[in-house]
C-alpha cells in the first residue's frame, strides 16, 4: 500500500490556467471563491485525503462490506474516515449556500472529488450518489421536499442513493417496472426489485435517501412513463426527526471484481409487507411531475457523467504516484548510460520512463478535461451573459459522453500500466496497484456504458444545433494550433510549442474528416453512424485531450515568460511543457490509426449471423 | 460460469491452411502425424478439456490453492482433472518418442495448450512449466538425466518448474545469487530462496523436478556465471523409486490478482537444515556444464514465451465464447430495424457487434500466429533442407517476442471487451466474465515483461543477419499483398480481397518505414531505439497478425472457390473472409497511429528528473 499525496500544485495549475478560476470568481455566487480561498480549501481537504481517507484504501478492498440482515456494514475505518469528512463540513462545499451549501464553484467540488477518489474510491462513493439526489431534490423537489431532505443530504449526515436499473432494465431503464401507486394523502406506495444500488445499504449515516424510478399503473410504456420518487429508509416527522422504518430493504450486495468497499446491493421495496405504510408498499414522495422522470434523471446525468470520468482520474492519479515511488526505489538491470557491473533505478530504462510518461501525460490531460468540463456546468449554470451561458451549456452536452468515456478508458490504461512497472510483485494484491486496475474498470461500465456514451455522442450531440456546436469545438481547437505557431508552414517547427501545434493540427483535420464522414453517412443512415460511433468518439476524445495539453503547455510558456517564477516554479512549468510535447508526439497520434476504422462505417458488421459468430 | 466448447473447426483450419500441417507430416520423425490422426486426437482432448478441465476453472479461481505447513493444496478438482489428463497419455503427445514421447509435432501441443488454457490457465500452468524443465533436460541433460528424470515427467508423473527469479533478480536474472558448491561425488549444494515459482509445491503429482538457475562459489558475476541444476523434490533411488527428502521447501505462496489457483510459491533451498545432504543444502544435479546455464535457458526461451502467448490465446477464445453466449440471450433496448415496442437481444445493436467482432478477429489472429510460430519451432528442428531450417529457425526468432507481447497485450483486450459486453453483471465475480480478465494481466508480466520483448525484438532480433531476417519478412507479407491483388492500382478495389490487400499493403508501408528509421537511428544511438521498442513492437505485430488475416482470407477463398464444400462449411468460409476484411478496415489500421511515436525516437524521455515526475 503505497501513500498519497495530493497534487495540488498540478490542481491549482488546471484551476487558474485552463479552467479559469479568477473568471468564475467574478460570477455573482462566487464572490468568495478567490483563488486564497480556493487553495486554502483545497490544501486543508487534501490533508484529511492523505491522512485519513487514503490509508483505509486498501483495508477496504481486502475487508470489503459485510451483508448481515437487515444490515450493511462497511470495512474498518470507513465510518470514522466519512464522520471526519462530515465533521469538518466538506460535503457542502460545492452545493447551494441556500441549504446550508458552501457556495464554491462545482470545479472546487470536482477538485474535491478528485482527491476522495485517489484516497478510496469506493468510500467516495457514497458522497458522490448522495450529490446525485441531491441535484434531482434540488432541481425538480418542491421546497417541502426540499426542506426536509435537502439540508442534511447537503451536510452528509443523510447520504442518497439513484436507484434506476432492474434485473432486465439496465442500459434501457425504459423498460423498468417498479410500481408505483398513489394514495389519497398524495403520497405513492413502491413496491419493486432494484439492482445495483450503491450504497443502498449501510453504516455511515444513520438515514438514507432513495431515488427511485418507478411507473404508475396507468404510464405509458418505455421512458415516457418513468417517474421519480424520494422514498426515505425512515419516515421523516415534522419535526426533522427520524419516525417508522419504510419498507424498503437490502436483499443481498454484489461479490465484484473492484470497488469491494462499496456496497452494491439489491433493493426491496414494499416486499416485507412492514413500516410505515402498514405491507402497502414503501411510502414514496413524487418529485415533481408524474411521468417526467426520465426528463428529470437528464438534468442530473452531465454532473453524473462527469463524476465518473473523475473516478477515472483519481484512480490514474494514484496509480502513477504509486508508480512514479516505485519505480524510484526498485533496483534492476543496468540502465543506458550507467557504468558496467552499476545498476539502476527502474526508472532510469527507457522503456519504464516512456510508461511512466505516458501514465502522467493521460493523467494530466484527464484533469484537464474533467476540470475544463466542471467550470463550463459553472458557467453554464451562473454566467449573467445568455450566449455566454449558452456556449458553455453547449460545450457540456458535447464533452460530457467524451469526459466519462476516455477517462474511464484511461483509467484502465494507467492503472495497467501502472502494474506493468512494478512487474511480478504489481500482480501481487498486498502490493495495491492491482487494486486500482480492479476499481477501473466499472468506470467504463456504469453510468451508461462508454458504448452507450458513443451512441449518445453521434445521436444526440453531433447534431446538435445542426452540427455547429462540433465545428465551434473545431474552432476553438484551430485556434489554439494557432496560438501555438504550428500551423505556421514558415516557422521552423522546432520549438516544443509549435512541435506541440503541428501534431495537434493533424489530428484536428482528423477529426475534421472523420467528423465530416459522420455527418455525411450517419445522416443518411443511423446505423452508420453507430456502427464506428466507439472508435470516433475515441479518435475526437484524444484530439479534445491534444487541446487542452496544447493550452496547458501554452499557459506554462506563459507563466515562465513572465517572469518572477522561482526555481521550483520554474521546474513545474517546463515539465508542463515536456508532458504535453510528450503528449503531442506519442499519445495523439492515435487518432491517425482511428480514422480508417470510422470510414469503415457499418460496412460488414452485420454479415456474419448469430451462428456464425458461435463457434 | 459458462461451458467451454473446443473451436475445433478454427484449429483445424489454422492448422491445415496457415500452419502446413501436411507438409509437416511429411518431415521423417511426424509420419504418423496425418490429419486424420491429428484431428482425432484433438477432438478427444477437446472433449476432456470442455467436460472435465472447464467445470473447475471457476472453482479454482474462488476457492485459489492454500499453504499449509509444507503442502499446498489444489482447490477443489484439480486433482482429479489433472489425474484425467495423465491417465489418457495426453501429456506425452508432442514429445520425443525416445521418451515415452506421442512423437506429433510441436504445433499440435500447442493446439493443446490453447484448450488447455481456454479450460482452465491456471491448472494448464503445471503442464507448461513441466514442459519447460522437459526442454532444459532433453537439450542439455546426460543421458542418466534423462533416463531418470525425462521419463516420467514426460507422462505427467512428475512435474517440473523453473527457478530463476530471486527478489533482487527478475528481469535482471543475472543478479541472482542463490548459491551451488560442488561435492566431491560430483553433486551438488544449493542454498537460497527463490520466489515466483510457478507449482512450486502442490499435490498434483508425488514428485516435483526443479530447475534452478544458481552461482557457483567463483562464478563470474552476471549471466555468465550462471548455472544450471535438477533439484528433485524427493531424491532418486537407483531403481527410479522416491528416496529421501531433498532440502527444498516451500515457505509462503502469493495472493494474486488472478490465476489464484495456480500455487506461485516461495521456496528455500538448504534453509531448513534436514534432507538428504544432511543439512549442507538441497542436493543438486549440475545440468551440461558450470556458467553455461543462461544459454540453456535461451534454447527454452522461444518455446516458453510462445506457451505464455497461447495462454492469452486460450483466455481471449474463452472470453469471446462467453460474450457471444451472453449477447444472443440478453434481451435489452430496441436495435435498429426492430419493430417499435419490441426488445432485442443485444447481439443485435451495433457496438455490441463490434465489440465481438473485435474479440473475434483478434482471437483468430492470435491463434494465426501462434500455431505458424509452433510450426516453425518444428520446421526449424526437423527440416532435412538447411536452408528451409535455417529460415525457419530465423523467423521463430524474430516472432518470438511478437507473439509473447501480442497476444498477452491482446488477451488483456479480448478480456476487457469481454466484461463490457456483460455490462454491469460482468463486474460480478459470479459471472466469470472478470476471471479471464485477471488471469490475463500476469500474461503481459511473466517469461519477460512486454517491455523486455520489446527490448529483445529491437536490441538482438533486428540486427539478425545483419537485417535481413526483418526484410525477409517484410517481402513476405508483401508476397502475400500481391496475391490478395490489394498493390494492384488496376484492380477496383471493390472485392472482400482486394480491400484485405490493399488495407495490409498500407500496413506494411508503415512498417517498412517504421523499420528504416530504426535500422537508421537506432543502430547509431541504441537508446533511441529502446525509447520506442514499445510502440515498434506492435506496429510490427498488429501489421503480422494482418498479414496471417490476409493469408486466412485467401485460405478460405480458395476453398470456396474449390467446390465440394457443404452448406455448413460454405458459410464457416465465408466467416473468415468477413473477418478478415473486419481486421483489415478495423484493426489493422492502428499502425498508422503508431508510426509518429516511433519516429518521435528518445526526444525528450529522459527531459525531466526523477524530482519532476514526482508529485
Amino acid at each position: 500500500m503505497a501513500d498519497y499525496t495530493p497534487p495540488l500544485r498540478d490542481i491549482r495549475f488546471v484551476l487558474e490556467h485552463l479552467a479559469g478560476l479568477d473568471d468564475l470568481a467574478k460570477l455573482e455566487p462566487f464572490g468568495h471563491a478567490d483563488a486564497a480561498s480556493v487553495f486554502g480549501v483545497l490544501a486543508e481537504f487534501g490533508r484529511l485525503m492523505s491522512e485519513v481517507w487514503a490509508p483505509t484504501n486498501a483495508v477496504g478492498d481486502a475487508e470489503g462490506s459485510r451483508h448481515e440482515g437487515d444490515e450493511v456494514r462497511t470495512p474498518a475505518g470507513f465510518r470514522e474516515a466519512y464522520r471526519h469528512y462530515v465533521a469538518g463540513g466538506w460535503p457542502a462545499v460545492p452545493f447551494d449556500v441556500d441549504y446550508q451549501g458552501g457556495g464554491f464553484p462545482w470545479v472546487v467540488g470536482i477538485a474535491m472529488q478528485e482527491m476522495l477518489n485517489s484516497a478510496n474510491m469506493a468510500l467516495a462513493m457514497a458522497p458522490l450518489l448522495t450529490q446525485g439526489a441531491i441535484d434531482a431534490i434540488a432541481f425538480h423537489g418542491d421546497e417541502a421536499q426540499k426542506e426536509t431532505f435537502l439540508r442534511p443530504m447537503v451536510t452528509g449526515a443523510w447520504s442518497g442513493t439513484m436507484n434506476l436499473t432492474e434485473p432486465d432494465a439496465g442500459s434501457d431503464v425504459g423498460a423498468l417496472r417498479t410500481r408505483a401507486v398513489r394514495q389519497d394523502d398524495g403520497t405513492y406506495r413502491i413496491t419493486g426489485q432494484k439492482v445495483f444500488i450503491t450504497f443502498g445499504e449501510h453504516d455511515l449515516t444513520e438515514q438514507i435517501v432513495h431515488l427511485v424510478l418507478a411507473r404508475t399503473p396507468e404510464a405509458p410504456p418505455g421512458t415516457k412513463g418513468i417517474s421519480c420518487f424520494i422514498v426515505p429508509k425512515y419516515l421523516v416527522e415534522e419535526d426533522g426527526s427520524l419516525g417508522d422504518r419504510n419498507d424498503v430493504h437490502v436483499v443481498s450486495i454484489e461479490h465484484k471484481m473492484g470497488i469491494r468497499a462499496s456496497p452494491t446491493c439489491v433493493l426491496a421495496f414494499g416486499e416485507r409487507g412492514d413500516g410505515g405504510a402498514r405491507g402497502e408498499g414503501a411510502v414514496g414522495y413524487l418529485i415533481g411531475e408524474e411521468h417526467a422522470g426520465m426528463r428529470y434523471m437528464f438534468t442530473m446525468m452531465n454532473n453524473a457523467r462527469l463524476g465518473v470520468g473523475v473516478e477515472g482520474l483519481g484512480l490514474a492519479e494514484r496509480a502513477y504516484q504509486q508508480a512514479v515511488a516505485y519505480a524510484s526505489e526498485r533496483v534492476q538491470g543496468r540502465a543506458p548510460g550507467a557504468s558496467p557491473g552499476e545498476s539502476s533505478t527502474i526508472i532510469d530504462h527507457p522503456d519504464v520512463r516512456r510508461m511512466l510518461l505516458t501514465m502522467k501525460a493521460f493523467t494530466e490531460a484527464m484533469r484537464a478535461m474533467c476540470y475544463v468540463q466542471a467550470a463550463q456546468i459553472d458557467v453554464a449554470k451562473h454566467h449573467p451573459d445568455e450566449a455566454a451561458a449558452t456556449e458553455a451549456r453547449e460545450l457540456v452536452e458535447l464533452l460530457t459522453p467524451i469526459v466519462k468515456s476516455w477517462c474511464t478508458d484511461l483509467a484502465e490504461t494507467v492503472t495497467s500500466i501502472g502494474i506493468q512497472v512494478h512487474g511480478g510483485v504489481g500482480y501481487v494484491e498486498e502490493t495495491g496497484a492491482a487494486q486500482h486496475y480492479r476499481d477501473a474498470k466499472i468506470t467504463q461500465i456504469y453510468e451508461g456504458t462508454n458504448g452507450i456514451q458513443a451512441m449518445d455522442l453521434v445521436g444526440r450531440k453531433l447534431p446538435l444545433r445542426g452540427g455547429a456546436v462540433v465545428r465551434d469545438q473545431i474552432s476553438r481547437m484551430r485556434a489554439t494550433v494557432a496560438e501555438l505557431g504550428g500551423g505556421d508552414p514558415e516557422g521552423d517547427g522546432e520549438g516544443d510549442l509549435a512541435v506541440i501545434g503541428a501534431r495537434l493540427a493533424e489530428a484536428v483535420s482528423t477529426l475534421e474528416a472523420a467528423t465530416g464522414w459522420m455527418f455525411e453517412h450517419g445522416v443518411a443512415d443511423p446505423v452508420e453512424a453507430l456502427s464506428v460511433a466507439t472508435p470516433y468518439q475515441r479518435l475526437f476524445a484524444t484530439t479534445v485531450g491534444g487541446w487542452l495539453m496544447g493550452r496547458s503547455a501554452l499557459a506554462a510558456r506563459a507563466a515562465l515568460d513572465g517572469g518572477s517564477v522561482d526555481g521550483s516554479e520554474r521546474s513545474f512549468f517546463e515539465a508542463k511543457v515536456v508532458t504535453a510535447r510528450f503528449f503531442a508526439e506519442r499519445l495523439l497520434p492515435e487518432v491517425h490509426g482511428l480514422v480508417g476504422p470510422v470510414m469503415a462505417g457499418g460496412r460488414g458488421l452485420f454479415a456474419l449471423t448469430p451462428a456464425q459468430l458461435a463457434r
